[in-house]
């Protein structure tokens, strides 16, 4: 390595002589692409697309050659990406808005949760199912009281709401990415990821009641009444039974499923009838408002194992027919997450001691998910660790708390969203890394 | 099969309960995932693709059992879905106009049509390329003065300019059709299907051309003025200059880009490379108004055998890679294609004149492109079927017509835009059964 620079530079002033072309004829190729007369409503999302999946190889890249996770490069070279607002070059910053971007985004990690449920069965999740109830559960309370205890002391002024509602905030974990790890240090089919994913999964449960809950009590609290009982049961339920029908239903559906299509004569049935079913059930966990990956994790643990005859090309497993569509799809929404990451919220003084006080409850909260692990031969601090990223139901709660008022002060105010914010840039950093090293500390 | 509709009816009778409880409970359904406090926007998404993916599925597997190209039966499940609504059933038809299911549909195609590159090279292109250079003139000249021809004798109190426009909105070949039939026949590596995708690449160009020119003598008539020559000049230019261009520095660079790739550690490196320079090609193509698929396509022909060592996935090779990819994807474009198509518009009496004649002066002008097949051995009736199908260019056209005016008048109205309409679907409908029977009917 250290003597091919001498060798390359002169292919590095080339590569920049054509950097700084592209530069140059940029404006002029943008602004051609939008007089288009009959312009294709792809061709925007065309460059998007090319510029995601290189940057997101080259910080995968990256990220392998120092032993990292390769999603770690992925996120950095989107917070690269994402802030390059800051140098004052704004002609990709369309991207972090994009709608088209965003859906595919979101097609990915709901492919990514898919292939991550495949590797499980039903069976091995319910010989960890004990652990990881508890686990979501203690996980639960340990961050909601912390950040409660968080608001208590450091904005004793505002009202007891305002304390639970932080403390709620903090609690949910974001599966996709401990998912995605496990899947780059191929450990997805440990107790370990076991545990975490069915404990997130319960968490994405739990939340949504607490959700509930704590936005059912502060309306009510606004209009000086309280909440109904009733309201909270129904949510408990819905979600309840969601996991538990969907589950039955599934199992009983499946096999029936798989013996019609291996009667079927046209080619890429199984692929089709596979990501038919987990959008399927993505869409159904939408319904009574559970996050779609759940939906799409359920699909994939109920789908054991299934090898398919097809009548023209032989035998074919749905776990690799998964792998390249994952490849597309999954670096997307990782990539993506990056760029959404506003470096300037990091920067904000008034911010930073919430912030500091909020990551830190996040992260030492979560740890007492590890004392529900009941299952034998499980690394508690993996769990432990794999917990700790949360994610977009954090920022969704901010923002369900920026819209909610008591006495006519509304819960979130914009300084401590920001500080939501810097809770959830940090506790995704950190994961990566700190997964690999849980991993790989016993050698 | 004749014994076992008798043991089959209870299954029938439970799918018909469970159909029934469906049907019910849909818009409770409906109306909660609407009510969704903090849905997430790729739900309805879900709900789509399952739909489309299962019944594309169904009717490719009933026109494989009927002796016909999978697409066909997509196009017709497709076709039957999105008429429901004549039926009173309307809860599936928002999918015809949504914004996402659109998007994955075109991404579909360009999928198809870099898979279709992938089989050939740019060498394979150049043997064929008099033929199909000849092919795409000749099959442009042919529909063009037929068109005019048909304009000048049913619309004979129209100007000469929509006699003209009606010419060239039957010229520009649909490539994406005629590509999935030879990838559903396995002809895709036949010289019969590199002269039609070769000559239906030029035809993209020949179309844009014509358009311009067309739209410009138009605007200048309408004005009392003429188009200036330098105009066309520049269109036609930089038409050339991409095509070239866009091969000579892919050739150049993909050899480079891949030497760079094989040293990277991070995986799936060629599958992200591969979809990065198509998509990169694809939006390079509409920078210059030209569709994205003829980039996506060029990107497949430069890209040749490309054979890629990974470090822990052993050898791979990118039309592999990309198959599953394809096979999720591309149905979506088919589908959809036959969602749109309103049954409607064939049920004017009004239009049908119109209509009969357009569709018979397009299929019938397009087979004066075989006369220039030079090379040898090439089935020219093949030729001939396979340039027949007309898509959305056609569509465009017309619908630039329904907005220009001469002496007050718009060039196209709305009878002749459904006119239009129905060529489009039935020039669809008829090549992949024809398309089937040329290729066989020799044994």
């Amino acid at each position: 390595m250290s003597t091919l620079p001498e060798l390359k530079r002169p292919r590095w002033r080339r590569a920049l002589c054509w950097g700084g072309l592209l530069w140059a004829i940029w404006p002029s190729a943008q602004a051609l692409a939008e007089s288009s007369s009959h312009g294709d409503p792809v061709a925007p999302l065309m460059l998007s697309l090319a510029v995601i999946l290189l940057a997101g190889k080259l910080g995968a890249d990256l990220a392998v050659r120092l032993g990292q996770p390769a999603v770690l490069g992925e996120l950095v070279v989107g917070v690269l990406i994402g802030n390059l607002v800051l140098a004052g070059f704004t002609r990709l910053d369309y991207m972090k808005t994009d709608a088209m971007v965003d859906i595919l985004a979101r097609l990915g990690v709901v492919v990514l949760l898919f292939e991550v449920g495949l590797e499980s069965t039903v069976a091995q999740m319910m010989k960890v199912g004990t652990s990881a109830f508890l686990v979501a559960t203690l996980g639960v309370v340990g961050p909601f009281a912390l950040g409660w205890g968080v608001g208590a002391i450091l904005v004793p002024d505002a009202s007891l709401y305002v304390h639970a509602f932080l403390g709620a905030t903090l609690t949910a974990t974001s599966v996709g990415l401990t998912a995605r790890v496990m899947k780059d240090l191929e450990r997805s089919q440990t107790n370990e990821a076991r545990i975490v994913l069915g404990a997130a999964v319960i968490d994405d449960v739990l939340g949504l009641v607490i959700l509930a809950v704590v936005t059912g009590v502060i309306q009510a609290a606004d209009k000086g009444g309280t909440m109904s009982p009733l309201s909270v049961i129904i949510i408990v339920g819905k979600a309840t039974a969601f996991l538990g029908g969907s589950l039955l239903l599934g199992m009983w559906l499946s096999p029936r499923m798989f013996k019609i299509a291996s009667k079927m004569q046209a080619r890429g049935v199984l692929l089709a009838l596979g990501l038919a079913f987990c959008f399927l059930l993505a869409w159904v966990a939408s319904l009574i408002e559970l996050a779609p990956i759940v939906g799409a994790f359920a699909a994939g643990l109920i789908l054991e194992d299934v090898h398919y005859k097809d009548t023209k090309l032989g035998e074919e497993v749905l776990d690799d027919l998964m792998k390249p569509i994952g490849a597309f799809l999954t670096p997307i929404f990782f990539v993506v997450m990056g760029m959404r990451t506003d470096l300037e919220a990091l920067a904000q003084p008034a911010v930073l001691g919430l912030a500091g006080a909020l990551t830190l409850a996040a992260i030492v909260g979560k740890q007492m998910s590890m004392l529900g692990v009941v299952t034998k031969g499980v690394d508690r601090l993996v769990v432990g660790i794999g917990m700790i990223p949360r994610g977009e139901v954090g920022l969704i709660f901010a923002n369900i708390g920026l819209g909610l008022h008591v006495a006519g002060k509304p819960i979130v105010d914009q300084d401590t969203f920001s500080a939501v914010v810097v809770m959830v840039i940090v506790t995704t950093m950190v994961t990566p890394p700190a997964l690999k090293w849980a991993f790989t500390r016993k050698g």
